[in-house]
C-alpha cells in the first residue's frame, strides 16, 4: 500500500473587510468576513516543504483588499466571483478556488431631527448573509445563503401522530411554540443573477412560509420554505436547510394550583432537535464537490 | 486574627422565561433571561451546611414562572421588582435580593401580503436590554441598561493631539472609522417610571449623540451621549459606559501603487481600545453597592 | 420540471451525558456530548406533516439514556455504533443513522496527602474527542476524532521561498512560532478496533510528528502527521487535518532602539491561515458519504 | 443641578502577548492577554475632544510588549505592577492604573522517544490564572485569580434541610453530583509574595478542599476552600468566590423498569446556580474600589 495526499485547499480566513463608498456623502458600508482558498498542485509543499507553488496566504489576503480597492465590492457573489477569477486565471498551479464571505448587517441610524443618517450606522439583526463559490477551471458553482436568521411561531404549530415507540414518553400537542434559527445555503443554476435582489427575494419566501404555515412538523414547515423558494426562483437548482428545533417547554404551575393555557414557556439550550434537509430540482444535475467542507447540510 | 465569611450572594441564574400575551389573536412576547439572587442570614449553610434558612434556587427559579403566570411580565424593571419585593417581603431571613433581567428584542415577520403577522416573530438586532434591581429592606434600586448597541461612523471622527511620549508611535488622523458596542447602565433615581417609555427615549438619545457628535476622541463622544441622556431624563441619577473602541485600520495599498482614500478598512478584533466612564448629576446620593458586581463599569 | 426532497435526516443534538460506573470505590467518569440523527422513509412528514414513520427526537434522547443505563458506556466509538444498530436494526423505516458524539476529558483530583482522588475530578485540556459514526443498512463507517489540540513551536519553523507575485508582501523567514489548534478525523477500515488504545497512540503520533518535523510549511507538518498516522496505524484508511495558521507575529520594536530576537510576539486572532488536506492509502476505496456535512475537511 | 464626569478609566484591552524565554535551548513561554487602563485627570478629552494630557491607547499597548522585551515578563502579578508604576510614576496626569492579566497555561509536548520537548508545547487545562493591579498614587493593590478550574464530585454530595416554601418542588438528596466552575480572586496583604509560589499553594489548598469537604452545600464547600486558602496563606487579606453550580440531573429511566442507581445523569446549562461569597480575615481593611468593575463577586 502507498500513502498518498489526498483533496487539499488553504488560504487566508476570516479577512475582516470594511468598505466606505464614499462617492456622494451618503455613506455606503459593506462589512465582511472573507475566506479565501486555493486547490490546485501543491504537493510538494507537504511532502519536501517547498514552497515554490505556493501563493502565500498573506497574498490572498492582500488581494482581498485590493480587488475591493480597485473593483469596490458589490454584491458578496460578485466579489467571491472576482476573487476566483483572479486567482484560478492568474496562476497556472491553481486550478481551483473556494471563496466564502459572510456578511454582517448594518442599518442607518435614524436620528431624532433628521431621519436616516448619511454615514452613522448600527448593526441590524442577528442574521449573516452568506456565500461559498467554487471554481474548478471554468466551472463556477455559486452557493448563496444565510445563517442565525431566528424566528419564532407562538401558535400555529402541532405536533402528533408519532409511533410509540421503545423509549417514547413524549406527549402529542395540537399547540406548540415553534422556534429556530434557520440556516440555509442555496445553489445557483449560474452566475448570471441579479444577487441582491435575488437574496431579498428568498429571504422573505422564507419568512412568508414560515409564518404561514400551520405546521404538523418542522420537516413540513421547512420543506414549504424550500419549496416555496424553488418555485418562485427558477435561478435556484437546490436550497438546503440546517433547522434547529429549538425546544420551548411549557413550565407545569400546577403543583400551586395555577394553569399555564400556553403562556409561561422554559426556552431551552440543549438537547435540541436538528432537522436537515435537501429541496431540489429534479432535472439539474448534482453538484456534490460545491458542497464539500460545508457544516450541517447533511 | 479571625477568618469570617463577608459579602454574600446566592440563587438561580440564566432562567429562560419566554412568555406568550394570548389576550387578544395578535400574541405579545417577551424573551427573557433572569438571574434572581438574594442576601440575608445566610451564614450557617457556609459554615456548617445546615440549610434551614436557604430558598432553594430551584424554588427561586420556580418563583420566575409563577410570578410571569399570576402577574404577567411587563417592562424588566418592573418584573425585577416583584421578584425582589416577593422574596424579600416574605421571608424573614431574606434581607435583600439582586435580580438581574437581559431581554432580547423580537420584531413581528412582515408577510408579502399580510403585514406584521399576529403570531410569527423574527429576532431583531443584536443588542439586550438589561436591568439590574437591588433591594435591601425598604430601599429599592433600578439600573437599566442596554449592551451589544453596535454602532458605526464612517466619517466625522478625528484623533490627534495626544502626546508624543515614550513607546508613542500612532500617527494623527482628523478621519477615521468611529465604531463601538455600546454597554450602558443608568441608575434611576426612584422606582416611578414608565420603563418603556424612558427606555426608548434613553436608546434613542445614545443613538442621536453618537450620530450627531463630530468626535475628538471616544471620550467626547461617550460624555456627550450620557450628558445628552442626563438632560433629557430627570428620572435618571447617573449613567454608566463601557465602550470598546472598535479599531478599523486604514488598509496600505501604497506597496501597489494603489491610493486608498478611506475606504478599504482592516476591522480588528483585539487589542482594542476600552473607554469607561460615569456620567452623574452632582446632587443625587451615590449608591456604590447597586453597581457591586458589575462588569466593565468602573 | 418537479420539486423533490431530497437527502435528509433529522434526529437530537447534543444530549448532554455524564456517566458514572461505580462499580467500585473509585468511579470513573465519561462526559459525553451526543448527536442521533436518522435517514430513512421520512417523506410523508416534509411533505404532509404526518409523523407516522417519525421516531421523536425525544425518543431519540431517551435512548441515549437509557442505552448508556442498560449497557455502559465505554469508548465512543463502541456506543455510537450501539446507538446506530439500534436504531437501523429496530425501525424498518429506519434505513441508516449518523451518531456523533464529542467526549470531554477529566483526570483525577491529586490531593495533597492522598493522591489521584477517586471520586474528585477536574476538567483537563482544551481538546476533545470525537467519533461519527455513519451506519446504512449493514455497512458501518468509524470517522474517530480531535478538535482543538492546540500546540505551538517557539523554533524550528520557517517559510520562505513562495513566489513574489501580485499583491505579494510577505517577508521571508527562517525562524518563526508555529502554532495551530489541530482538528482532525480518521476513518477507520473496519470496526474491530480496540478504540481507546487507538486514540491514544494518534494522538500520540500527532504530537510526535508535530513536535519532530523541522518544518517548512504548515502543509509540510500536516502531511507528516497524517502519514506518521497512516504508517503506524493499519487500522485507519485515511485522516484529514483541518488546521489554523495561528499567526504570531514579531513585534517590532526599533523604533525605540530596541531589538527583538524572536522573543516577543503578538499572537492574532483574525486573519488565519487555514489549511486543510486528506491523507490516505491509495488501495482503499473513498467513502464520500461518511464525510457528507462534517464542517472544516475539504 | 449640575452633570458631572465621575470616575473614568481608559486603555487598552486584550492585548495579546507571547513571550519566548530563548535564555537556553530549553524555552519557556508566557502567553498573555493584558489590559491596562489608567486613571487620572482626563476630563478635557471627555468634555471637549482635547487630547493633550491622553497617553494614547496604541502607546498603551506598545508598552506591554516594551516592558516585555526590556524586563522579561515572570509572574504576571511582577509585570502588572511593573506595567502600573511605569504609568504612574512616569506621567504626572496619571493618578492610578489599573492593569489586568489573563495567562493562558502551557505544557510541554511529551514526545515518545525523547521527555518533554525542548521548544514544542501543548496547551494544558481550561483554566485561566488572573491578575487585577490597582494602584493609585502610591498604594497598590494584587489581586490574583483563577477561573474556570472546572471540577466535579461524582458523590460525596448532599444537599437536604431547605424549607418548603412557596413553590417549592425539589427533593431532598443525600447524594449528587457536585460540579462547579470555580472563579477565585484573592487579594494581597502586600506585594512581596512569591507570586509563582503561593499561586500554585492556592491553587491545590483549593483542589483539596473541593475534594475532601463532604458537602451539604455549595456554600459549604465554598467556604471550606477560603477558609482553607487564608488559613495556610497570611499573605492573603481576603479571598472571593462566584462558583457556579452545575446542575446534574438524574435521569429517570423507571417508566421502561430501569433503575438508575446514580449513574445517568443529564448535565444541564442553563439555569444554573450561583454562589457568591468572600471570605475575609477579621483585621484587615477592606479596599472595595480595588474590585470595583470585577464581575460577578458581589
Amino acid at each position: 500500500m502507498g500513502i498518498v495526499l489526498g483533496t487539499n485547499q488553504y488560504g487566508k480566513a476570516e479577512v475582516r473587510l470594511v468598505h466606505v463608498d464614499r462617492s456622494t456623502p451618503r455613506h455606503v458600508i459593506k462589512d465582511l468576513n472573507v475566506t479565501s482558498q486555493l486547490f490546485g498542485d501543491f504537493t510538494a509543499t507537504h511532502t519536501t516543504g517547498a514552497n515554490d507553488a505556493v501563493i502565500a496566504t498573506d497574498t490572498q489576503k492582500n488581494t482581498v483588499y485590493a480587488l475591493a480597492r480597485t473593483g469596490g465590492v458589490g454584491a458578496i457573489e460578485e466579489f467571491a466571483l472576482r476573487m476566483a477569477r483572479n486567482f484560478v486565471d492568474r496562476y497556472d498551479q491553481v486550478t481551483g478556488a473556494r471563496q466564502e464571505i459572510e456578511e454582517y448587517g448594518w442599518g442607518r441610524i435614524e436620528t431624532s431631527d433628521g431621519g436616516p443618517h448619511d454615514h452613522a450606522f448600527v448593526r441590524s439583526g442577528t442574521e449573516t448573509r452568506t456565500v461559498v463559490v467554487t471554481k474548478r477551471g471554468a466551472a463556477e458553482t455559486v452557493i448563496s445563503g444565510l445563517t442565525d436568521l431566528v424566528v419564532l411561531k407562538s401558535t400555529g404549530s402541532e405536533f402528533w401522530g408519532f409511533p410509540d415507540v421503545e423509549y417514547t414518553s413524549l406527549v402529542e400537542t395540537t399547540d406548540r411554540i415553534l422556534a429556530t434559527a434557520v440556516s440555509s445555503r442555496w445553489r445557483h443554476v449560474g452566475t448570471d443573477v441579479d444577487w441582491d435582489t435575488s437574496f431579498a427575494a428568498v429571504r422573505q419566501t422564507m419568512l412568508d412560509f414560515f409564518a404561514g404555515t400551520h405546521s404538523y412538523s418542522m420537516q413540513q414547515t421547512l420543506y414549504a420554505m424550500g419549496q416555496g423558494v424553488l418555485e418562485a426562483h427558477p435561478e435556484i437548482a437546490e436550497i438546503r436547510f440546517s433547522m434547529p428545533n429549538k425546544h420551548h417547554f411549557l413550565v407545569d404551575l400546577s403543583a400551586w394550583g395555577l394553569e399555564n393555557p400556553n403562556e409561561v414557556w422554559y426556552a431551552a439550550d440543549r438537547p435540541y432537535g436538528l432537522i436537515e434537509a435537501q429541496v431540489t430540482r429534479d432535472d439539474v444535475p448534482a453538484d456534490d464537490a460545491a458542497w464539500a467542507g460545508i457544516a450541517g447540510f447533511c
